[in-house]
Order: C-alpha cells, then sequence, then structure tokens
C-alpha cells in the first residue's frame, strides 16, 4: 500500500574467520531479526574477509544502494582489525586516532590498572567526522559515518551496539507475520498456494520445508505491513490445508471400501 | 609460494526467510568448513532475497570473480522458489522441463503413491544444459552451469549435494592452521603479534577475542600452505605468550616486594 513506510538496510560481516569456517557467524540472524521487528528491511548480507580492497567494494556497493548499512568485526586492536581504515577509505576521508576515544580508553586502562598500548589506541582510530556508538561491554566505540554503521564482531559487543543504534533509526511499517504450520509438503501445497500469493499481492508468503523422520512438512509464513492483508490470505491458507485434509480422508475411505 | 595452487570460491545464500531472521542459516559454517578442508578459499559470501532481479545480479557478480560459486535455497516446488529462473536468467538460458529429472521424480512419487503435482514436476525445472547434482535426501536434483553449483536450502539436502559436489572440484593446496590458545586480550598482544606477521609474510595470522567472566582472552590462528611457515610463526607466538607471562611475573613480584 502507499502509506507504507519502506526503510532497507544492508549487512557487511567482516572477517577471515567467518569464510574458513573457524568462526560461525551469530550476528546476522541476531541483527535481522531486530531490523524486522523495527521494520527495516534487511535486503542483503556480504560477508568478506580482512582485505581492504574487498571492505571497500562491498561498503561502496551497499551504502549506495540501502537506507542503512551495518557491519561487523574488525574493530579490535590487532593487525588483521582494517575495518576503520577500510571504511575511511570508502569514504575518502583520513583515518585518525578519535581524541575522545582516546581519553574513554586511557581512563578505562587506567582504572583497570593496565598499559595503554599501541595495539589498544588503535581502537580509537576511526573516520575523520564519524560519531561514536557506545560499547557498554568492553569500551572501545564503534562508530558511525553516513548511513554506515560499523560495530564489533564479538557478539556480546555487537549486540550491546546494536541495542545503542536502533532507537537512532528512521523505521519503517513494521513487517507483520502469522506462521501457520502445515503437515503437507511443498508438493503437495504448491500449486493452491501459487494461486493464493497471486490473489493477495500485498502479502509475501514464504512456505518453510521440514524434513523429519523421511517425511516433508511446511510452515508457511504469511508477511504484510497490516494484519488485515495477512489475515485475509492466512484464511485461505488455511482452507487450503482444510481441502487437501478432506481429499487425503475421501482417498483412505474410499481405499478401505475397495 | 609460488607453487602453490589456490583456487577460489563464493556462496550465495538465496532466501526472505534467511534475511528476516525467520531461519538462522547453517549452511554457510558447514560448506566453510568443508571448502577450507578441500583447499578451496572461500573469498565472499551473499545472502540475498527471493527476488530475481538481486539473484541476477549477484550471481553475475560472483561467477565472473571466483573459480567456483555455489548456491543454497530456492529450488523447491513452491511459487517463492525462483533459482532455477534467476539462474537461467543470469547466463541467458531457457529454464525448462529436465527430462532425466522429471522421470527420476516421476518414478519416486509413484513409489510413494503420491501425486506427481504441477508444484513437484517444477523441482525437475534447470537451466539448458545444466548437469545434475544428485540428491540422495529427496531425489529432486541439485544443477550445475559454468561454474555454478546450485543447491537446495534445507541443511541435509544442501549437505548431502555438497558432498556429492566436492570429489568432482579442483582444489588448491589445502590452507593448514595451528591455533594457539593466549591467555592474554588483543591489546596486549596487538603489538607484538604485527610484528610476527610481518615477519612471516607467507602466513596469515588472525587473532579472536573471547570476552568470558568481564576478561578477554585471544585465540590466535597461524595459517599457512605449509607446516615449516606455519611451525616457525606459531614458535614466535609461544615465545611472545612466554614473554608476556614472564614480565607479568616480575611485575608482580615487585609489588608484592614493595
Amino acid at each position: 500500500m502507499s502509506q507504507d513506510i519502506v526503510v532497507t538496510a544492508a549487512m557487511l560481516a567482516i572477517g577471515d574467520e567467518l569464510l574458513s569456517g573457524r568462526t560461525k557467524d551469530k550476528n546476522i540472524g541476531h541483527l535481522a531479526d531486530l531490523l524486522t521487528l523495527s521494520g527495516i528491511d534487511l535486503k542483503e548480507v556480504r560477508i568478506v574477509a580482512d582485505d581492504e580492497e574487498a571492505i571497500v567494494e562491498a561498503l561502496n556497493a551497499l551504502r549506495g544502494k540501502y537506507d542503512y548499512v551495518f557491519t561487523s568485526g574488525g574493530i579490535g586492536p590487532t593487525h588483521d582489525d582494517i575495518t576503520a581504515d577500510a571504511i575511511s577509505k570508502a569514504f575518502g576521508v583520513p583515518c585518525e586516532y578519535d581524541e575522545v576515544a582516546m581519553t574513554l580508553l586511557a581512563e578505562m586502562y587506567r582504572r583497570r590498572e593496565m598499559e595503554f598500548t599501541e595495539a589498544r589506541q588503535r581502537m580509537a582510530r576511526m573516520p575523520r567526522g564519524a560519531v561514536h556508538i557506545a560499547n557498554p561491554v568492553s569500551t572501545a566505540p564503534g562508530f558511525i559515518i553516513g548511513n554506515v554503521h560499523v560495530m564489533a564482531g564479538v557478539p556480546q559487543v555487537f549486540q550491546a551496539m546494536v541495542d545503542n543504534v536502533l532507537p537512532t533509526l528512521r523505521t519503517g511499517t513494521p513487517v507483520l507475520s502469522l506462521a501457520i504450520a502445515c503437515p503437507y509438503g511443498e508438493g503437495e501445497i504448491g500449486t493452491p498456494l501459487t494461486a493464493i500469493q497471486k490473489a493477495h499481492p500485498e502479502t509475501s508468503i514464504g512456505s518453510y520445508p521440514r524434513y523429519v523422520g523421511q517425511k516433508f512438512s511446511t510452515e508457511i509464513v504469511v508477511r504484510g505491513r497490516s494484519q488485515a492483508v495477512i489475515d485475509a490470505a492466512g484464511a485461505e491458507v488455511r482452507e487450503m490445508i482444510d481441502a487437501i485434509r478432506q481429499r487425503k480422508d475421501i482417498a483412505e475411505n474410499h481405499s478401505a471400501e475397495a
């Protein structure tokens, strides 16, 4: 419907460890859940290595195409943490030691009686003009530049930063969803479900097969931006399931009689 | 080293459910693990919606850039399964009912005394000229066209198809890795670790922070294509950890004496 507000987003997960299999990403699913609840449509995710050229290319592609970009990873203190440099390069601005971040970190390490090493100082580097994303877990801030939100890869820190970022975002009309358990496989429901989808173009109907005990069943999810459009399509999905059940009951009775 | 054979790959995971958070992807990590073991470098992953334009654009970008592309999702029987059409479009060939796939599926449904519905017949569609990837779980085949391997999204089926595909691939010199547990955080090891990385350019050294009990520790992973280069860098990493430990012991003794 024309009065719906659509806000789009992409995520860029950065790290060799995600591509080698060493680390199984947990941040994509977490962000997807929260954006969906906020009415922001996550349209694309990319995972790239700790490689400046790869990060710059992906970031520039995504930030031009979607309202928001969220990155994870590569903002720690070691040599493979090159996200701040890459983002600066993508925006064509210098990557600098941020004074406020330096002060925050210096104070935190003094409190903990730890040395504020050259490596730790790296975590204060960010593109000139960037705005902080507070890190209540381990102090070193993420940052925002343009429509890009740069966050840590460690899930506890990523999640804390996302919590700080979400309230600042422009959100759209949330996509509501209705999940209907269907005991029949996709092969059985495919044709009638296509007809329901065509009759309800304001909804997006997905069917998700499960394979348990050598048998497929399905979860049918009806998505839309108003409860009324979802309920209308959902009612037809339920009628479809009932109709399949009745047809099967009749077939079984027939074969019992035969 | 120049005699190393490098084979690159990308993965394209297809499905609205991955972007809405409904489904937490399990296929990326699984493929990453197996490619790493096979000596194939997974360089990039993209997740896109069940949207023809998005699939075509991502596929064409990836297939021109890497030796292999692996896709997951969207080859089932329902209206939101549009991967076969999108791949055909990307290659500029017609999407057709494959005769062998039709026969395989027809026989399977006959055996199970189930109707070979119009929806189920959709699973026999693939780009003209594609080669099958056998599906021992639920029959409907994946397919290969050019350097693109199209597989199911249901993890059991995806995994079975990957097992069938892997032995057919050209593989590179495997990347070996050595993981070293380090009780110190990245801020402590960052500077000396950078020096070790610089001294061992044939290795790729990653450090992966863990945050447990309000304290950071690190796993340091040294990767390389020969055991000798890994061992040399690994020995220096262990020396670095010992040196930090000794420095801390001395500092503690000093403060105990004071």
